[in-house]
Parts: C-alpha cells; sequence; structure tokens
C-alpha cells in the first residue's frame, strides 16, 4: 500500500486499546501515511500538551497539519470525508444508516457489556454469577445480531468493507481472549477469520507484551483508587 | 414548512428524551413529514413488535418503508444520506469531522456528567459533596469547550444549523432546569436562546405534564428495583 496523502497525519493512540484500533486500521486500509504516537496511560495523557489536543484526555486524537480531533467514531467520519478513496463507507443510505447502527450497537451495547467480562478475565474483579449471566446475554443478544446482519454476505454490510466491520470486528475477534465463544455463530466465525487474515489486522494486533503491560499499569491504577 | 418526501417515514419515541427529540427535531428541519408513535416506557417497548423493530429495546426507532434503524446518530446520518435537502451537515472534512465530535462529547461525556444531577433533580437520589462537585467540573469542561467551538459564529460548527446544534444544543439547553447555570458562558446563553425561538424546538419541547409523568414511571421503575 503507498501512502495517497502527501502531508503528515499523526495519530497520538493506545495500541491496545479499541478506540485507538480502529483508526489505526482505518489508515492502513486507506492506504495513509501517519506518525504514530503511541500512549501508555502512565499520566501522558495528563500533560498540558495533550490536554490541549483533548481536555477531556481520552486517547486516540488524530492530527492533520494544523487541524485535530478527538472521539473515534468522529475521527473515522473525518476521514472518509477528507480521503475517500478507497470507501470504507456503503454509498447507499440504508447502508450507510445500518454501518453506524452497528457501530453504535458496538459502542453502546457490546462494549458495557463485555467490560465486566473483561476486567474478569483480566483478573481485576470476581463476577458473581447473576452478573456473569446477565453479560453474557446481552453479549449474546448483540452477536446474534450482527449474525443475521451478515446474513449470506462476506461483510457486516454488503460486499466489501466498511467501518462497520472495523469499528464491530476488532471488538467481536477479542470475545474468544476473555472466554466468549463464537462457535454458535458460524458467520460471524467465518467473517472473523475473513477479517483477521488482512494485513492491517496483522499489523494491529494487539502483542502479548502490550496486554501484560497494560493489566499491570490498570492493577497499579486500581491499588491507588481503594488506597 | 412543506413535506419533501411522499413516503410515509414512522418515529417511534419517547416525547421527552433527548435520544429521541433530537431526531424528531432533524425530521422538523429537514421539512419531512413522518407518523409519531410516542412511547410510554410502561411496557411497550417490551412488546414483541417492538423488540423485532430493536432487540435491545432502546427508543427511537425509524421506520421508513421496508427498513427500520435505531440508535440516533445512525438514525441523523441516514436521513442526511436520504434526504440530503436542507442539508444538516458542513459540506467540508474539518466542518464534518467537528459536528460528529460535538455529537459524540454531548453523549459520551456530558450525559454522563448530567445524569446524576437530573437524577436528584428529579428526586431520585440525593448527591453527596464530592459527586455533585465532580459532575459539576466534568459539565463545565463540556460547556467551555463547546463556548470556545461557538467562537464568533451563531452556530456550533460554522454559519448554518447542523446537527451538533441540535444534539449538543437540546441538551445544553436543558442544563438550567437541572441547577447548572449558563450565565458563565455568555456565548452558549446567546446561542441557546437563539435555538429557542426555532419552531422545530418549541414544536418538540417537552411539556411539564409529559415531565411530570416520566418522573412518576421512573419511580415505580425504582421501587420495583429496589423491592
Amino acid at each position: 500500500m503507498s501512502p495517497n496523502n502527501k502531508t503528515m497525519l499523526k495519530l497520538y493512540h493506545l495500541p491496545i486499546s479499541f478506540n485507538s484500533r480502529r483508526v489505526w486500521i482505518a489508515l492502513l486500509e486507506k492506504g495513509l501515511d501517519f506518525e504514530s504516537v503511541p500512549m501508555k496511560l502512565n499520566g501522558d495523557q495528563l500533560t498540558p500538551e495533550f490536554l490541549a489536543l483533548n481536555p477531556f484526555h481520552h486517547i486516540p486524537v488524530l492530527v492533520d497539519e494544523d487541524f485535530s480531533l478527538f472521539e473515534s467514531l468522529a475521527i473515522l467520519d473525518y476521514l472518509e470525508a477528507k480521503y475517500p478513496t478507497p470507501s470504507l463507507v456503503p454509498n447507499d443510505p440504508q447502508g450507510l444508516g445500518t454501518v453506524k447502527m452497528i457501530n453504535l450497537i458496538t459502542l453502546n451495547e457490546l462494549l458495557p457489556a463485555t467490560t465486566p467480562l473483561l476486567r474478569q478475565s483480566m483478573g481485576f474483579t470476581t463476577l458473581d454469577e447473576s452478573s456473569q449471566t446477565k453479560a453474557q446475554e446481552k453479549v449474546a443478544t448483540v452477536l446474534s445480531f450482527f449474525e443475521k446482519s451478515i446474513g449470506d454476505q462476506p461483510y457486516i454490510v454488503g460486499k466489501t468493507l466498511t467501518l462497520g466491520d472495523i469499528v464491530a470486528g476488532t471488538m467481536v475477534g477479542f470475545l474468544p481472549m476473555i472466554g466468549v465463544s463464537l462457535t454458535p455463530y458460524p458467520k460471524l466465525s467465518t467473517w472473523i477469520e475473513h477479517l483477521s487474515q488482512r494485513e492491517s489486522w496483522q499489523q494491529t494486533e494487539p502483542q502479548p507484551e502490550q496486554i501484560a503491560e497494560f493489566r499491570e499499569t490498570m492493577q497499579k491504577l486500581i491499588a491507588q483508587r481503594s488506597s
């Protein structure tokens, strides 16, 4: 892939975060050259320089010359408008609306349902049986909906890769790591297998040492808060 | 405003909800004729008919002939793509990205900061001083950011009404009702005064009896959960 932008983009990102990875993948899929600024959550998100970019100190932030933007879904829409080729959104209103809905379901339904399971798998907390069942039921509602959305197509909405695959796919592909099997969802399983072969997926896959480092940072933060 | 669509749209909405009101205003601003299906949260969101439209039983849902969609921000993007005139998004990538960021800040930063204040003002809970201060500080960070975004322009992004005004404006305009003064933000105050004069704002303004009915429904739900 050759860069199709002449100016330098800069991405402040946390390599193991879903919020960051979706932007990173979109940049790669669009063949955009960018400077990577990896963050560590060790206070680097609270420096005056970073707070000037994002007063809510959330990651990622994209800087494009003198313009900066945060909120990952907003960054994805900006990239699509500014660098439209190759397109990552369907060109019909129904396809576009469905992609946007899938992205919001991922953030508003799947992420909150997954968070307690993730915290448990990282050893930060132990869920009682009722909380565990509730989380798994919520995750199942999302996965059934996505399974139906794929139908007989190779991607989550239609015949080509879209932001829906990037946003939902990175999160769904992670579920087996926290004990949620995709076996009951044959179409999702094939879809994830297919996505995980893409260069953009492989290049952005969180590495075991990054996950271990993240776990350690979080454990320190949790210990600080409860002391 | 004369309807510019020939087919009938149907909006399932909760008239006093921010999520619903932003779609309702967009339909009015675009001059789209639609059938209004007001919901009551008394179980009507759990009927088989509604769950078939949205398995997560959240409101609003838009139905456009045989196509249905939920997640309010996705519905706004769909309406913009399907019924582009008058446009409610800037036509430059930076303006578009900024509008999308403002919408996501409203949902991801302002809404969670506001929720405890809203629950307190409705009499559902009493906040201790530290939680109250924390919520007010978060709200202030958002309001300062929005004040800066308006700058010397009449709207939150640029010279014309956009989805940013609709999403952020409906929520910011509500803050004085739950004890957050806009007086320290002169530009926000003028902006809200300006927006509240629009026909679409006045037509969708929650009525005192709707707020009273909502408070009663919520109190019953809270009592059921704690019994």
